[in-house]
């Protein structure tokens, strides 16, 4: 077989059969096929797309590259959540401990901050002291003994995901359906899961800004899922404007221990508890929707969830006296408000532009180098629909450095677009997608 | 300036400026773009194409990637001929003395056979003797003193094409209109000449198969070199059957020689009569193509045509005695004659395969490693509308191997269909293309 061929035959918008894509798989993954002929192939890729039944096959040769965590030891179902991605979307640091207190097992294995998306590990790290670099050894004992774990990506799962991701960003070749599902889907299978929950995000904020992309998406996670044998459900919800009130590290832990004692914002609390829910039930601590929701109540008003989480805290190496002293969480050392120019409603914010902007100001990554400063942030005091004021203000910034501050309050601003209508606020949650 | 962000541009099929356009050839040509990144540009070309202005952009990149070739010193128009290629195409062997007699200069800069094409400099090399490794002085020196020579590539002329097509060979990008255009024309742009006539073949043995195809591709060349300050003039010429009598390296020497002793077949007649016409016009050796024929006629009828090449052959090292004893050419062991296996009229030539044949037979080259044997080729019997009866022979092989002449055989028989009807032969000259 010569790779140089089945390039030749995506170029052309042909399918490729089971052998030829394990072939590039196992043979890249062995440095056997230099990275030009895989970019060449992840180009035609782009450009030809790939078939359902191509799309499964890659996610399976994907898996096969690395180790599979085994949790067959542990009793009952083990369930994650993955979300596509967006600005203050942290479901997942409330989510975790809900699930796990109401007894069913989460391994999760979470990514960091790219572009204009937040990531869990970023978010958890803002605790001083929190270590989510423990290895597959450690991640199956502390699911054994607390049913939740927080880890990144490891070295043995899914080597081939980290050679072709690498790849497909030097290349322009990441926003790709059929890659982007094998290298979610092969993740997630190799977690060991028997089920998952996916947040697939649509809207301005959201990779996918149109709802029939978001559904496809969702779609092809769902039956890709389902051929590999997991149950998998999608909940398309609405990113055209941030997620809760905060965005950046600390703020979203911060906002989240608030929903774990029962407060936070509605948006976040709804989301949270549908996602919850859904885990609840492919986990089989419920045995309809409504009694998961019940289930999910209940962990927070019992205190259960945030118990959940202040074990592990203490577990993975984290200060558990952040959750009553939210002045331990790293702090900036400035904050403004960024005042609205106009009068009228808010009709729409580019969530994108307002996630780059929260970038500028040290909360994300541009590259995969930078470095990020958990302590900046924003808070918004607005939502679509809402009446703004001239002058009143739009949101908080909280920064550290002035330049920075005035950038990303231009772009916040420039994010922002304001009308004489009422706007209708955006229905969060959209679609329900099973397989 | 981002090599991704170029990527990305292409990928979306939005138009490359020239600045983007002369980063990328000059910095994959220095070495500071990877391979993985112009892998990926390539497979964007090669699916969303390049405009007219993109594709002189590219050509005039490339072609200053490197030296160019200062014949400003020599008297007269200097003009060259390049063909895109086929079975037994050998016009170039009797050109390149015919119109170098006729007082027009010829810096003939030719490529070796691959796949199932041939090439100059193969057929050249069958001439014991033969050196086609001239260094550019050498090179410029035999074109002051005797108006030709034939050389190959040289490291310093057009670097940015030896390291992009090397890329395309791996990663199926070969086959890209603007790719082809602009790699032929940045070679011969580079060669210091006044005007081009471009052999356009088109056909089952070319590497355009549809006559529009041919056309857009000799349309593309013919503005570039306009746009390039060159006279360029593009026939586009039957390729659907071998041209000549004979194909393999030695053997094609011999036909040429046949030709410049006023012999030959008709065909090949012909068609060197007309390209080496265009040559003499552009080269302003004559008023009129009338004209230009007749001064082609009489350098071969005076001998001139054949003179100059044995003036080329020794003052390149060969051994002009090949001329009056073609037993001093290579010669192969064995012949033997491939039957037809029915009666009727050949129909048509798959002339790929009849090329592919070849190669089996040691011909040609499978891959720019492989090793040629000058003696082996093929004498054809038939063309397309003669009648062929059972047991009649096809074509004559002459081979080295055993198993290598079976195989050859084996896929000759396989490449020409036949019939009841009798088929229209095919008409030689298609078009003309003129800037």
């Amino acid at each position: 077989m010569r790779a140089v061929e089945i390039i030749r035959k995506k170029r052309d918008g042909e399918e490729l059969s089971a052998e030829e894509i394990a072939f590039v798989v196992r043979e890249y993954s062995a440095d056997r096929i230099p990275d030009y002929q895989v970019a060449a192939l992840l180009m035609a890729v782009f450009q030809r797309g790939m078939s359902e039944s191509e799309t499964a096959l890659l996610t399976e040769a994907m898996r096969a590259s690395g180790d599979v965590v085994d949790l067959g030891a542990l009793d009952g179902r083990k369930v994650d959540k993955h979300s596509t991605g967006g600005v203050g979307d942290k479901t997942s640091l409330v989510l975790g401990p809900a699930v796990a207190a109401c007894g069913v097992t989460v391994p999760m294995i979470s990514g960091r901050g790219l572009g204009h998306t937040g990531g869990t590990l970023d978010k958890l790290e803002s605790i001083p002291g929190f270590d989510v670099r423990l290895d597959l050894d450690r991640f199956k004992r502390q699911l054994a003994s607390a049913r939740l774990a927080f880890i990144g990506q490891t070295r043995s799962l899914v080597p081939a995901d980290r050679k072709l991701y690498a790849l497909r960003d030097v290349t322009a070749t990441v926003e790709s359906r059929p890659l982007i599902v094998a290298s979610i889907m092969s993740k997630k299978l190799a977690e060991g899961i028997d089920a998952l929950v996916l947040d697939v995000k649509t809207g301005s904020g959201a990779f996918m800004k149109r709802l029939e992309d978001s559904e496809s998406l969702a779609r092809a996670m769902v039956s890709i899922g389902r051929a590999c044998g997991k149950e998998v459900v999608a909940l398309i919800t609405d990113m055209n404007q941030p997620l809760g009130e905060y965005a950046g590290n600390a703020h979203e832990v911060l906002e989240c221990l608030e929903v774990m004692k029962g407060r936070g914002p509605d948006d976040l609390r709804a989301l949270t508890e549908e996602l919850c829910a859904w885990c609840l039930l492919l986990g089989e601590a419920a045995g309809t929707l409504e009694e998961a929701r019940d289930l999910y109540r209940r962990s927070i008003e019992s205190g259960a969830a945030l118990a959940k989480f202040e074990e592990i805290i203490r577990l993975q190496g984290g200060d558990p006296a952040v959750i009553e002293d939210y002045g331990r969480l790293p702090q900036a050392r400035h904050r403004r408000e960024v005042a609205s120019p106009g009068d009228g409603f808010l009709q729409s914010m580019d969530t994108e532009a307002v996630g780059l902007a929260l970038c500028v100001l040290g909360a994300g990554r541009e590259t995969v180098e930078s470095v990020i400063d958990p302590a900046v942030g924003m808070r918004f005091h607005k939502r679509i629909g809402d009446s703004v004021r001239r002058g009143e203000p739009l949101a908080t910034l909280y920064y550290n450095d002035e330049g920075r501050a005035q950038e990303a309050a231009r772009r916040l601003v420039a994010a922002c677009r304001m009308g004489e209508e009422r706007a209708e606020p955006p229905v969060l949650i959209r679609r329900l997608i099973r397989g």
